[in-house]
């Protein structure tokens, strides 16, 4: 038995086996901070998968069977499928459980979960890992995903003290740093993070593809293309399920970037050399500064 | 003496001691191909650094002396600067040498050698190595840069045989794959796969410098946003040259990027799940597919 582990830290059950909620399943059961870990999935192949990683003590295809005695659950499936999922928990999920997500938008996951879950809001801490990799699914999880990575807590004004700790101690266990903020706030400012480039990323693709020239697009690719669209072979369904998820935020942040877009588009017709060059240059130190400040030193 | 050598390969310039020349100079002097190698640069550090660093046999910063001996003269300064360059070889440079340069812009580079170097046209090899990092200078040189990347070579009508098979062989000397094409096709396609990538690098990473809450997106960046704007940390000056060096496939690219971020925006504005779907899953599969058969295997 592991020094961490107490009386209420018991049985954990995560609700989709990709690569997050594999993920995290692998990191935790490691720790033996749990004294079981039950997984769930639609998938039969990504219960037998996680059983054979050894991700999971046991794995139910049924609902009620994977939270009957859970204290803590973890809902990683996409974001399109939380809104169902919560339906089908409510009435099998154990009023003293703890509930946890880990989807990429948050203001739309509180309003589900005020509307599904109404008698677990004390006990619901809505989450974010920023982590990932572009490849999905149970085949690509792995242990350490979320070591020395960022786990954004946005807690309701209901969540109870107890459940946020609870929560914070479940990512710290696998490695994460958390750090709280306001859920729209979380929408904001992930909507310019990460929602845009993605579009961006899968519209460069787009563009290309649709080229005529495109085999000899392709031949030529440049590093710098493969790094910038990286992220263009993430899994379409989640995006998409973003970008609905959260389109206000990411409609006002298009809006931003096509402003952007347009003056420096001027400034290359208007022949305006100095007034570029100092654009980048700003662009440039500004990307330096930061991510030199945000660096684990 | 290596076996690779032949008399006329005897005296190589570099003029331009950045990254790009500055590697090449030191993939080459490993090879021993060249009986000496002598650099040129403005910058009497640059110049330190590469002897220092084994790069060049000799240094000149006058530009009469470095290229007096040379049989084979590269051209790697910026973009912006290669015209006047060539405007103060034309009275110094041996009527035997044969010229190449490295500019990621090779249509602009064309019309300045028939300009300035007319007479050595038939010795003129346009070229441009598809490396790079997001650090420049000589401080960043290292002599693998260049293998297994890809070296375009858009010789004109004038080439000649000789000057092409020896610029050529100077590139597999470093590493490199040689591909030849045309010098408007390449710049159309560089256009679509790095110089339009750079500008929305930059552009990103401008829209968010300028949002009021830079601390905390900064703060949120996800490894997505890292790789995507790698490149926003590139030479500003090289960029600005060669947005204006390329100026008209840079806007018509930008065009057509635009047009396709319109389209993803309608359909998220008017809520088109499954359109959105099927455009993601198409670029998603799209770089998979193309990635994946022009990957070494």
């Amino acid at each position: 038995m592991s020094a961490d582990r107490t009386d209420d830290m018991n049985t954990l059950a995560v609700l989709g086996l990709g690569l997050i909620g594999g993920s995290l399943a692998l990191a935790l059961r490691r720790t033996g901070a749990y004294r079981q870990i039950i997984g769930h999935d639609q998938d039969p192949g990504a219960l037998a998968r996680a059983r054979a990683m050894g991700a999971i003590d046991f794995g139910h295809a049924d609902l009620a069977e994977a939270v009957g005695a859970a204290d803590m659950v973890v809902i990683s499936v996409p974001p399109g499928s939380i809104e169902e999922l919560m339906r089908r928990l409510a009435p099998v999920l154990p009023p003293s459980a703890i509930i946890t997500d880990v989807a990429s938008v948050k203001g739309e996951v509180v309003r589900m979960a005020r509307q599904e879950l109404a008698p677990w809001l004390p006990r619901f801490v809505p989450g974010h890992p920023i982590a990932g990799t572009e490849h999905n699914g149970m085949a690509a999880a792995f242990a350490e995903l979320f070591i020395d990575h960022l786990v954004l807590l946005t807690p309701v004004p209901e969540t109870s003290d107890l459940a946020l700790a609870r929560v914070r101690m479940l990512w710290q266990l696998s490695g994460a740093e958390v750090s709280c903020l306001d859920p729209e706030y979380h929408d904001q400012v992930l909507a310019a993070t990460s929602h845009l480039p993605h579009v961006l990323a899968y519209t460069l693709v787009g563009y290309l593809a649709g080229h005529q020239d495109q085999e000899e697009i392709f031949r030529c690719v440049a590093g710098g293309f493969e790094d910038f669209t990286r992220i263009a072979s993430s899994s379409p369904r989640m995006w998409r399920d973003v970008c609905f998820a959260n389109r206000g935020q990411l409609l006002s942040a298009l809006k931003g970037f096509q402003d952007q877009l347009a003056s420096i588009q001027a400034l290359i017709e208007a022949g305006e050399e100095s007034a570029l060059l100092e654009l980048l240059q700003r662009a440039k130190n500004k990307r330096d500064q930061l991510l030199a400040r945000h660096k684990k030193p």
